[in-house]
């Protein structure tokens, strides 16, 4: 029994029932499986002997709201499990019987029933009071799917009918709009419909190849970064993709970690060769290959490094789930002075980010250590209380919101995540910060002191744009494929009205590249119209059309993807749109950022 | 016997006969084993009952002129092998007793002797005339060394006695001094020096990490790079550094190339994955996912990716000869009609980087196939003639002076090499690029043609710059550690006078920063002479010196590292100088170009 269970639960948990006894109306002879509630509603598994079709969804829900206009209540009634076995034997219900049975093997000695009206159902509620309690115009039957008795794919395949439910209208409605919105808006759609990346089976699973496109927007995306954290004073690192096995051994990700990396490359005579899972062993090599000095610090070292995780291959999905990531990888050592400034400098830096692409109800998770799980984290309690404590204190003088997450930490210390929620309402990590005050001592880095001693470093690893694969997913998702000028594959698409413009089109493409502009020119032989729907379907931000009247007052016209404004101005004004619109990574695609 | 022989060969021969009789003189017990001429002087290789110290040097070099201007003729002599070797046992020489015994093992019959003066030697020749024919002083005995009888370390260690020897002075005085430059040059000793990069065992050999400074510089030229090939219609793609097995075999490499590439990942269920030895059987994945036509080429797919290679670690050496390689790749996917253009583009692509950095010397060959060698090259005389007839046709155009290397070709099709001179006057391999027309078809790649058909298109794979660890090896070594503003790992260093214009240094070096210049300022408490020397020590390009005067005035002093030019201007005049250097990628570190 769900004591607790919210209205719109019941609602749902009573919505299955009322559906069942609807569709047992014209499919009298229906076998019932299962019929539980789920976050959008419910759904009940049958047996049919003539199938259902999406033509009987009106039929079954107007004879829903005729069981609801009846106030039917609801009756529930126990039985013995013997009972009940012989009470649903004679009634037919198959499925029924081999579940009951099985709850009597595990002990139960009471069946719970529900009865509304002329349907009964082996049930363990709760409901509402009667079906008078269920609003009558929100709800709609969704779909209808195949599943397996008890998912188990040697049983029978039976129907399962999915009903879509809330608590009001306005819900239903925006429900529906949002999951449209989201279909609409896959990254895996959007990215085959706009070119951006591929994955093929040559190649490998969770291997995207990022096509020109897609690589735009990679590199546009990167090169702000770059700048970024050029600005907050990091220096960038390259490190080769590979390591002998030994610098896994000295990190610990070998043997701990060894599941989620590639199988090694036996290089005979030499060494086992594995590629890099995570970039922090090799920046730690180049810390420590030489004595460092207090006055150095904090070191912050950037690599937008490719690291490979093997997923089994049925976890893959599009960009979301890869087993190729470039990370916006950094390492920040610092003495222990300096480890808030740090933090709160990466907290930032990161929520910039997020206000910019305007990623809204980004949620804060302060993730620690379980001390009563021993092996998941570095035993070492006094660090972790001090290290915590740290932590604490910055979100505590930012007056972060965040929630907590006991036992979530690193292996190797507390990090604060950051949760995005997608089109769907879903919550996905987007991005971490994390406090390393284990790795230094397994790395034996040190730092001579303004006493001249020597001491540990703390470690902040942070990776506020996450992985390029992940974070254009959730790009391409949020901005339904409609980029900002400085990351659309194409910043330009020329249109020229006739051919007379020929030329004078081209001088424009030429002007526009030769200022690093990504820029193309329509010269098929389409109508006006299929041009201007073409860069359209392409969501080009910026559509340059060319008539005569613009060769000879040498202007253009400019449409705007996002607003449709257009509008008419001198050739040099618009390269110099362009040209602040690049370097001031002006978010152009939102419709109320002036450019 | 070298009938062809030029006059320095015989030169050095004949002074490895002198060095050896002036040898003899002080150390009359001494054996002889080989003594052949060098390309910069010969050697001898000695046992000596007293080892030879430097400080012999000038005695025996003493005596060599000596025996010159005895003008001792070389006299020819020819014995049976047994009366050679008898004739040696005689004279205890037991090294050269034994080579003599395997020459005539080898079925030779007649060995030559020649004397002179009271020096005999087995030799075959040619010498000089007579001694007299020496010139006296450009010759100087260079260093001693170990090397073991016939090369075999389970036989004897020698001495060898190296020594420099040239036509005349000036040659021998401009060899030393190019050693010495070659010497303080080398890559791997700047490269320590300047911290541009580190090798380590635990990471593993060949595979460098690059520190922040030798990053800056490959980022430098790295966005250069992207940028010229933006101007120049190139387009971007992203592709993993590993792909499955099938891949591979469908490119060629495997097995052709197998012993190249590192061990394959076995993923157990799955596949094997290997590390991508090359770029293009990734790019032509990309070209092939989807249908191409006419319009859409040329195809310009760039990418500086990453490979992997397997060297011997024996054959390692700096960043010359490594194992990880990151590529300024491209492949051009083109109709027949534009092969010659996008030859000749990519010609003066490549020449127009060589001509800005100075790289003198640059020859270039153009490599075919060999018609004997099948087995090298792919079996297919009429498209071979075809396409060689097309790059010849492209040196002749475009009247490039070449050299011819037959089956110095790629397998796959005709290429031209471009070949630099080191220091040394070394002969390296700088860049290549190639004609392909054997992969489209392994590939399968087509396009449709204006005819409505499909057609196979032409490939060419072009790296201008090579790989970023054997070109930036080259700069190292070229410009001696002493970089560009706009390639330089710190490209300003602030040098305040006194403590009171601190806060005026700080100022600048944000505004500096700002502009996404690296940047540091000297807060150290070094006198102001120290501070200078420091900085140029570490090659810095642009000192700004300001003291009170400067914070006065708002202006700076500027000390240029390679004129030592110093000069006072407005703080806003010295930022757009810094601008101008990066934006216009001015090579401000050639005395003679103009800021």
């Amino acid at each position: 029994m769900k004591e607790n269970a919210d209205n719109l639960y019941k609602i749902r948990h009573s919505l299955a029932h009322v559906m069942a006894q609807a569709i047992l109306a014209i499919r009298p002879n229906a076998k019932l499986a299962f019929g539980p509630p789920i976050d959008n509603g419910c759904y009940y598994d049958f047996d049919f002997d003539t199938p259902l079709t999406p033509e009987d969804f009106k039929t079954i829900e107007k004879q829903m709201r005729k069981i609801i206009g009846q106030r039917q209540p609801f009756v529930e009634s126990k039985r013995s499990a013997a009972e009940a076995v012989e009470h649903l034997k004679g009634r037919g219900e198959s499925y029924k019987v081999e579940y009951c049975l099985e709850l009597a093997d595990k002990g139960e000695t009471e069946i719970g029933f529900y009865v509304n009206g002329p349907f009964e159902d082996m049930c363990a509620g709760p409901h509402v009071n009667h079906t008078g309690e269920i609003p009558a115009d929100c709800f709609a039957i969704d779909t209808l799917a195949g599943a397996y008795w008890r998912g188990d794919e040697k049983n029978k395949q039976l129907t399962r009918v999915y009903l879509l439910a809330f608590e009001n209208k306005d819900d239903l409605k925006s429900y529906i709009e949002r999951r449209e919105l989201a279909r609409e808006r896959d990254h895996r759609k959007l990215g085959k419909e706009l070119e951006l990346f591929i994955i093929s089976d040559v190649v490998g699973p969770g291997l995207p190849l990022w096509t020109p496109n897609g690589t735009a927007i990679r590199e546009a995306l990167e090169t702000f970064a770059k700048e970024q954290e050029a600005r907050y004073g990091y220096v960038r690192v390259a490190t080769p993709h590979i390591a002998k096995e030994t610098l896994y051994y000295t990190s610990g990700h070998l043997p701990y970690y060894k599941d989620s990396m590639f199988p090694p490359m036996q290089l005979e005579g030499e060494a086992n060769y594995y590629l890099k899972a995570m970039n922090c062993p090799h920046h730690h090599m180049i810390y420590g290959h030489r004595p460092r000095s207090y006055r150095e610090l904090p070191l912050r070292f950037a690599e937008y490094g490719t690291v490979y995780r093997y997923e089994d291959s049925g976890a893959l999905s599009g960009l979301l789930r890869v087993r190729s990531i470039a990370q916006n990888d950094a390492h920040i050592y610092c003495t222990l002075d300096q480890v808030k400034d740090e933090l709160k400098n990466t907290f930032n830096m990161t929520l910039d980010y997020y206000r910019m692409f305007r990623f809204d109800n980004i949620k804060v998770r302060f993730s620690t250590h379980d001390p009563a799980n021993k092996d998941k984290f570095v035993d070492d309690p006094e660090l972790w209380k001090f290290s915590e404590r740290i932590v604490k204190e910055v979100v505590d003088e930012l007056q972060v919101d965040h929630i907590l997450g006991l036992g979530e930490a690193a292996f190797y210390g507390p990090k604060l995540d950051f949760q995005a929620t997608t089109m769907l309402g879903r919550e996905e990590s987007i991005s971490t910060t994390q406090l390393d005050f284990a790795q230094p001592a397994r790395f034996d880095l040190t730092y001579v002191g303004d006493d001249g001693k020597e001491h540990r470093p703390y470690i902040i690893h942070r990776a506020p744009l996450g992985a390029h694969e992940r974070f254009i997913a959730f790009l391409i998702e949020h901005f339904g494929g409609a980029f900002p000028t400085w990351m659309a594959p194409t910043q330009v698409r020329i249109i020229p009205v006739n051919s007379e413009v020929t030329a004078y089109a081209r001088s424009l493409e030429d002007a526009l590249r030769g200022n690093l502009m990504r820029v193309e020119t329509d010269l098929s032989d389409n109508s006006f119209n299929k041009k201007i729907r073409e860069a359209v379907t392409k969501k080009i931000p910026n559509m340059v059309i060319i008539g005569n009247k613009e060769m000879e007052e040498k202007t253009i016209t400019l449409r705007r993807y996002c607003t449709k404004e257009q509008v008419t101005m001198p050739l040099e004004s618009f390269v110099e749109r362009m040209k602040r619109c690049m370097t001031n990574r002006v978010m152009d695609n939102f419709e109320d950022v002036a450019v």
